[in-house]
């Protein structure tokens, strides 16, 4: 049996009582799916897949990278130049290596996946790789097996994708046009026209004057050009804003000062501080915008991205090179806290790759200040052990409503129950045995499941208005 | 059952038997509180508490800073300017948010609090909160509620305040002076005279050299000044002293600079990292006379204090604003550990709020140099995760006869018996767990259980002489 | 009963039952030991060892350590001048402190030694002192006692020494020409003729130029001594390099800047920041070596090396004060690794001191590097809660795949059956919970288990070409 009834509750039998008890109530509650990466034009063609490899293998940055890890090229994986194109070939190379996975949230992801959304009955292994191959071949060629198919299929009630601020939002109109019933909603990620060290910045910067009519040679101009991606964003839905930084640096400049900086960016005469200013800057602007319009704020820092220049130049972005950096929260959110922090229209979610800072930085802040929201466990934290070290390190400071339930942030599209199967079962497992050792109580628990697997994430990003 | 006998102890039975058992013979001994911030007024004077909600609401700063965290105005509390000035109201609003502390210390404090000190026998919610209020307000009233009473009945044998420099310790002498055998000692926390980024430092200095006939206008008179101080608390019964530093940086300059440092710092000509220096040196100071007067010294770093300068300037200090910063020891610790560390007359007890120095840092100083000690669990991380979290990162390292037992550092005297109690079972589950798997004899655990719970605390703060 | 059968195994009889059936089959198997400190005349000239406290106490640092810790001076232990010389009396002293250990792997280490190798069926105690003395004693007399009696009686079937660049080997060419058949390799460890702030570094590189013929004068000629002791080591068998650097920076500086750089430190007239950048380049020009010569590498960074100037000055070094500090290496190997970590020639080996490095940095850097490995738990948290730890936050993101096994990394011979034991048990323990949780089979868990114990230490250190 691939998937058991009991995964990831905890050993203890009388804890895995309580634990199964919590889930039965939850385990099959709608899916909220706030904040993710899957790809719009998916909800608005709803196209068929086209095969397994591409479907599971290639565009699988966890995937991609633990197989490079040990060894395999990327061309072996049909990435790069000269690369293999038989996607048999390449899923059978990954179920060659499909023991690598073990101990990982990939092989329970993919495991799930496999069983879950294509019935296969027993775990991927080089001696079966041409029959899942066959069967995932033929599934992905029926009509159930299209995007919006599987959203349904999937128990999906919402879900968000991840936009460039210049773009037109096409695909989600087509969604909205059409008579399919799925929430899809689209998010502002402004980092292409906010971050000066973006190649293109420039031409960014000239097309979201085009876009807009606003004149983006000017801070100003450039702030209402925000305003109005922002408002035609939220006009087709999106109730959030997205920020990856470097790092959290905040900064509150004085409007002339700020305007300064922004001529200096604009006019490449910028010195070697003002890129990592600027963002900073940028993020209280970002903020008080929220303040104005409702827009929830997400901050996504300390990635050091594309590690490898060679496999950067090589096979391109988003291959599993990105490396987390240590980063602290306290001194760099000041600026912005002071600015609007203690205005509860602000509503800013903060990630971290960087676990030191549940304890001793981020649960201490949300715990305080209005404004503040802790976000899941992300990435390489968004597996059975970090949900766990989560829920130690950040409830007993900021509570559990504080924190915005789970987020899957994928791009993976048949990943998305099991994630959330996941993050739930992992959260029963915590709240059990806090029953268990009477730190709650049951009834207490029952509640705190519905709020962690759904409740949160839907308030915590306004979506119900 | 708002207390339920087994609270706290590990899930497994056998290993909840063994926990149970550890218990049983510490968890009824007598209270030493060797570090804590209650009001030596409560000693002296012995009054009557006002109500429920001055109590055990608005000087919480756990309580405050979840209930703002979540939207509710500090007015709401009682705190600022046109603040709601019903305590009844204000004992209200905190019921009907009582279920934000689910997880958290706070619950458990106050769950305990309630039920052991006021008898009350079922959690508190919105629809019991005004019978809740009119119970401990009828205690409150009783002479068997003021603070010497709970004190006898809580069980403390020894406590110790934290207070100023300037101090005159008059409610602690009025406590010497009445028949009361309650042990109440100071602390000499002299942050006010060694900081030179406090508001009103030079007038304090003026003040210092008041009091002592010393001339603090001088590094050596200033000196004099602190050891004159010293000596009187040590009259006064004071083992320990405290240091509240951004950093743990220390420095040892030789004398005709730190002299210099004084000077520019008390003639206002002090450049921007002189304040920072002149802690640094000294920390180093005050070891050097706790060389000599065998007080034992106490540095909790790293706190960013009012961390948001709107609740500063219109609700004040202590309001939950204060958020930890990343910390490292091993460099700061090194000019004072090599002016003195290898004194054993020196005691330095560390305390963090950056769990990452436990393993890396802190237990490897502890179980080196003979002067260190380590800490409990300080402020966010005294909660039953924080204490497992010291205990599995520290012990390996430093073992167990490098800590100090227990500190509830509380200025909420209802408390006390609720965070003792909460250390002890937290610290009989982690024995437990190494009796169970053999990392520790039973009859050990039962001796260790003894020293965590009491023994280590009066030897390492020298209560006993 | 001193050594528990079931000791270190989870609680949870369920997880504890699969834990034994895992161990059961792994317990007992060869020790491959690729990384440690044991002496290389105890395998070349097979010497009886003088008694127990010189074998157990007098050079075991972290025994040292937690006396020091504890008020016991150095001389009270055999160390410095005008030290106690009677061994037994040293033994006494150890004795009266071994309840010291309690909670720490020291004493789970100790207690394995004296009950496996020696014999002793009760725990170390002051009224047993003397008699576990003689008892010991009594065993060094004796033939089996002696260093290549207990390599095989230990059932180690390969051990890796540490040796400077300058080292002859002569030792290791001892064993090699004697009829002996335990393996017993060096290791490279150029640190004394790499770091410029090691004492007579300049005298050492002279030393090299001997050695080697090379002109250590000149950058290129540097560069080939090195090639040359390299080629030496992997004649006399090593298979690895080792590196203690105080950080993990690495630098790829251009041919010239390097020559020059090298030149400025070779005539004396190096800035502030060149020893640092030295080393880094270094570790570049060494990682370029391995691609060449297929040595692995090994890099140990982040100890405070000798924090203690007195104890350095009157002790000596390897006395327990050196203490861990904060690093990351995600920016720091970015010129190595862009330099040469894409080739799977290189091997790298990386060890931390600071666990935050682990989910943060070291798991997602080696699970995307092909270059890239990590070692086990490192000195402190070569423990059952450090490897829990490591276990815990690195596998999810790293798998199993890119560790290697486990490293005594020892200078305590008697303690390589403990430390292999209880790695073995705690590796055990963990995989055991993966199997009751669903997150592997069983059989997965068997393979596993006897990868961590021994083949995976094999392979990483390319022990068998």
């Amino acid at each position: 049996m691939v998937l058991h009834p009991d995964r990831l509750f905890p050993a203890d039998p009388a804890t895995r009582r309580v634990a199964r008890q919590l889930f039965a109530a939850v385990g099959d509650l709608p899916i909220t799916s706030p904040h993710g990466h899957t790809d719009p034009r998916w909800w608005g063609e709803n196209p068929a897949f086209a095969n397994p490899a591409e479907l599971l293998v290639i565009p699988d940055h966890y995937v991609v990278r633990m197989l490079i890890s040990q060894g395999v090229p990327f061309e072996a994986l049909g990435i790069g130049e000269g690369a293999e194109t038989d996607p048999r070939a390449i899923w059978r190379c990954f179920a060659a290596h499909y023991h690598l996975f073990q101990g990982t949230p990939s092989r329970l992801w993919l495991d799930h996946a496999l069983s879950h959304v294509f019935g296969l009955d027993t775990r991927l292994a080089p001696d079966n790789a041409d029959a899942a191959y066959d069967r995932i071949a033929d599934c992905l060629a029926r009509p159930e097996f299209r995007p919006r198919a599987l959203y349904d299929r999937f128990g999906i009630e919402t879900i968000a994708t991840t936009d460039s601020a210049l773009d037109d939002l096409h695909w989600h109109r087509m969604v909205r046009d059409s008579d399919w019933t799925g929430q899809v909603l689209p998010t502002y990620r402004p980092d292409g026209v906010v971050d000066p060290e973006t190649p293109g910045f420039a031409a960014a910067l000239d097309r979201l004057g085009e876009i807009t009519g606003c004149d983006t040679a000017t801070w100003q101009g450039y702030l209402d050009a925000h305003r109005q991606r922002r408002a035609f964003f939220r006009d087709m839905g999106a109730t959030a804003t997205d920020h990856g930084h470097p790092t959290p640096r905040t900064a509150d400049l004085p409007p002339s000062e700020a305007g300064a900086l922004f001529d200096r960016i604009r006019t490449g005469r910028a010195g070697p501080e003002d890129a990592e200013l600027f963002r900073a800057q940028m993020l209280t602007e970002m903020a008080r915008m929220s303040v104005d319009d409702g827009l929830v704020m997400q901050l996504h820092p300390g990635s050091f991205r594309n590690h490898s220049a060679a496999v950067l130049s090589r096979y391109g972005r988003d291959r599993g090179f990105d490396i987390p950096q240590p980063v602290s929260f306290t001194a760099a959110l000041k600026p912005l806290l002071d600015a609007v922090g203690m205005d509860a229209r602000l509503r800013l979610i903060l990630f971290t790759l960087d676990e030191t800072t549940y304890s001793r930085e981020l649960a201490p802040l949300a715990g305080a200040w209005p404004s503040l929201r802790l976000g899941p466990p992300w990435w390489f934290h968004d597996s059975v052990e970090g949900i766990r070290r989560f829920r130690q390190q950040a409830t007993e400071t900021a509570g559990f409503f504080n924190t915005v339930g789970f987020n899957d942030d994928t791009r993976a599209l048949c990943s998305i129950p099991a994630r959330h199967d996941l993050s739930r079962r992992a959260d029963c497992a915590f709240l059990a045995e806090l029953v268990v050792t009477h730190r709650l109580d049951e009834t207490e628990a029952h509640g705190l499941a519905r709020l962690l697997a759904r409740d949160l994430a839907r308030e915590g990003y306004r979506l119900d208005g």
